[in-house]
């Protein structure tokens, strides 16, 4: 089969077929979409190396559950053991030995086929099209949020970034509190959350600080420090960017005002999938551009170009 | 009176007596404790000046509550305005208009006078000396983690830094866990952890990781870095440290494990004062010297000596 591989170079090749683990099914990929952890993967992250690619939508095409076969599904990227110590305690995400989708030890989906264990598996609702399906992984990152903090209807939420991640939390974010600010660096970038009705803002406006929660989302090694200037006295910071950097954490104010700073990854299925069927997120917007996978560096070059958002693959009908 | 003031140099002074305000009480101030918070101001940390100390135990001279006078209190440091939006958010600890004693716009305990509000004051059980009821204020501190995170007995702690904070620290949370570990620099501060049966462990020894809880508290900006590799996926780092520092923070780290990093501060002083009149901590093997408060310069200069632990004031009988 034909799939996008990353080994110091990036090159569309001939690459064997995967061949599913008992209780794994072998996916037929429909569309996928291009992440930053893609682009930063080929900056040296996670030294990965293999076939790229976590955000896809498939169909089922072997199965042992033979209720799958055919399907339509999304899959989450975390591949775990349900044995060891952070399986035990419910934290399937932080299995000791995963591996994770085009991330960690496992060939990804920007391939004609994939294998993930069934239990990852995710049903597709028919209102959702092909290429808003992509988004569900993505989106499940930032509903990952309100599984982390509490979030009260008048709390005041300020989202730094206002790339692909940072929308998604924005518009998530906005289904729990009526008072979101994105700060984004892009007017054109803001129009879109706005048309949504969510209030923006640019960097270098003066921005009323105070907010019970602060999502870093910028990918910049600057945005702690100024969402910690932001938030409320123990009021949450939460890192949604995965870089390689070292962020700045001034002890002095994070102490004294006894702020929570938050990692924060990969997150639920199911609250992404409704939105995304009821529309209550809006995803068409950030599509930017499609290419076939033979295209696929291409894809991922054009993907770093700070005027597009999403860009997709179309891998097969 | 006479009073410990730091104006850019550090010396015992005639100051003002207090006029205390309404719902204040003057207070006759008998032993008071040096801390590292005290240290940090001589050199800079939270720009004050005035009269040091906010670590203390005294008699009540003058009060509109009857029941007061007489009486052998130890004070909470912040004092609220009760009325801005923190105070109403029941956070008074943040309150936008607070003043702390001997730390921001208000004189502090190295004095022979000082006042509080009357409803920042504690009882002092009898069975609590006074140069143990000087510890109430930083055994607080202490037990503030416990109601920042929730500790089972199983959870594996670690504590970085076995200085005044430290060993507090430690003591408090082992009243918690079955399982504290703490790592420190001087094989005989180890030594006093290690008399209360906490586990000690020295900075180059190999220490397990994947604790459920790291308290950094060796006021060292390397010690963040440490804790992120000591805790587990999930997991929390508490930073207790108060200093003018900027911390690293490895964003990979902590986002891909998703460890929650919490500012810490002031804490409840009734479980602090229960633990000391029990004895369930002991904190008089931390007693390292006492001074009379017309050698305070000598006695803030011998605490920065890292061969000391608890300096005191004796102030008055």
């Amino acid at each position: 089969m034909k799939a996008l591989v990353f080994d110091g170079t990036l090159h569309v090749d001939e690459a064997p077929m995967p061949e599913p683990a008992p209780g794994e099914a072998l996916l037929r990929v429909l569309t996928a979409g291009v992440c930053n952890t893609d682009i930063e993967i080929r900056r040296g992250y996670m030294n990965y190396q293999g076939i790229l690619g976590h955000e896809f939508v498939g169909i089922v095409e072997q199965a042992s559950n033979s209720y799958l076969m055919g399907k339509r599904v999304v899959g989450e990227i975390n591949c775990v053991c349900g044995l060891c110590q952070y399986c035990k305690m419910e934290m399937p995400n932080h299995c000791e030995d995963r591996t994770v989708l085009g991330i960690l030890n496992r060939p990804g989906a920007f391939a004609e086929y994939v294998s993930l264990p069934e239990t990852n598996l995710h049903l597709v609702p028919n209102a959702i099209r092909d290429d808003v399906a992509v988004f569900t992984e993505p989106l499940a990152a930032a509903f990952r949020i309100t599984e982390q903090v509490l979030i009260d209807p008048d709390d005041r939420i300020i989202v730094l970034g206002d790339g692909k991640l940072g929308q998604l939390i924005a518009q998530a974010l906005s289904l729990y509190s009526k008072h979101v600010l994105c700060v984004g660096k892009h007017p054109w970038k803001c129009d879109l959350l706005r048309s949504r009705k969510i209030a923006t803002a640019l960097q270098g406006d003066e921005i009323e600080g105070g907010a019970a929660v602060v999502v870093e989302a910028t990918g910049s090694p600057h945005g702690l420090q100024q969402a910690l200037t932001l938030v409320r006295p123990e009021g949450a910071v939460i890192l949604k960017s995965t870089c390689a950097d070292t962020l700045q954490l001034q002890s002095q104010l994070a102490v004294v005002n006894e702020v929570r700073v938050l990692g924060s990854r990969c997150g639920p299925f199911r609250p992404a999938l409704e939105a995304l069927a009821l529309g209550t997120v809006d995803v068409r917007p950030l599509i930017s551009e499609s290419f076939p996978l033979d295209d696929g560096p291409a894809a991922i070059t054009r993907a770093e170009d700070p005027d597009v958002m999403k860009v997709l693959l179309h891998i097969s009908c």
